[in-house]
């Protein structure tokens, strides 16, 4: 595929990983939210009550209503913590890289790596995409709504740098969709790592998206 | 985008549905079937009680037991007759038509015009994918890969005639990704219609596999 820069680097794999967290509290409150990610994705967020995660996590009943209040906190910690880490991580990554092409790819490596790496989180997330309501349920959806944002002007960078017209809506859900339904079908022992992965998606999705947007002619039936 | 057949039709977008259930019973049945994917729409299946599918249905408790014996029969009848569905027109639609991509075209455009005419199906089936087990599993899975078969088929074939090289897996299920996600997002009022959006998606997708498929050189960093 010609590239608009010169030559641009391979997107890196190293794991940038976000600072870990530094306090003991910090420790014990990510693994406690791992904990709450097995159960839920066990059970479900419905079927899930406040004593299996109590059980899960080897702390008592009391004090996990004491910490946390209830499941629907638990959820929003969970996603919160995701979606800050994913978000943060791509910031850093994006920093160094230019070309509108690589940006994308960097985009569909930094969600994969992590996804992959957390699938269990990958499928609450899905699932439990609209449970949370009032100040939680906001809060998460501004993140959300961030994160999509970072990927519509990934795209519209690109659009402009190539000259491309097709739906952005469109084209971004459905990249969403290529890489989230992986949690439904992903086998690490069948199937390739993030990094490859990565490439082939990024191949299909960028090659599309450039092909199908290239000529601003009217609709054919083809 | 040039195509193998000389002008190939556009893709029909007549609703050709399987012949509507005959009997009474058949009638009752689908109506408790939609019933009950409402509420497991509503609240999963973990969440969901005999009580509020009978509820829901206006059937009593005890009649749905009789009938039903349990929600996981009526998961399974529920996934069965919505894969059997789908498959039935697809394989009426796919007579017709001989051109490669074309054929992939009408496979986009079969499923999604059924799944956007049933949503909450989408969603029940994409989280309550792996509940079933024991023979209903089993049973549901072999349609389900049957269903998965075609697809793969007709990417082999498109493969074939265009002298393709990519991996059919990665390309099918990213496939499947981009139209089975479309549950988390798709608004009737902002969104295009079926047609359009399978036209759209079909067309990234095409593009994508046939152009990174196209050269089969050494894997490139871009």
């Amino acid at each position: 595929m010609a590239s608009a820069s010169p030559a641009p680097p391979r997107v890196s794999r190293r794991r940038r990983a976000a600072p870990p967290p530094k306090t003991r509290f910090d420790r014990r409150l990510a693994k406690i939210l791992t904990h709450a990610t097995d159960v839920f994705y066990e059970k479900g967020y419905e079927g899930a009550s406040m004593r299996d995660l109590s059980r899960a996590s080897g702390m008592s009943l009391a004090g996990m209503y004491y910490y946390f209040e209830s499941k629907e906190k638990l959820l929003y910690l969970i996603q919160k913590h995701t979606f800050t880490t994913i978000v943060e991580r791509l910031r850093e990554r994006l920093k160094d890289v230019t070309d509108p092409e690589q940006r994308i790819r960097v985009f569909i490596l930094n969600h994969l790596e992590y996804f992959l790496a957390n699938q269990k989180a990958m499928k609450v997330l899905s699932h439990e995409d609209d449970v949370l309501k009032n100040s939680f349920g906001t809060e998460i959806a501004a993140i959300k709504r961030e994160y999509y944002r970072i990927c519509m002007d990934l795209l519209d960078n690109l659009k402009r740098a190539k000259g491309l017209e097709f739906s952005s809506r469109i084209a971004v859900l459905s990249l969403f969709g290529m890489m989230n339904w992986i949690y439904t079908w992903y086998h690490p022992r069948v199937d390739a790592d993030a990094g490859e992965m990565a490439e082939q998606m990024a191949n299909i999705f960028l090659q599309g998206v450039c092909a199908s947007g290239k000529a601003p002619k009217k609709r054919s039936a083809n």
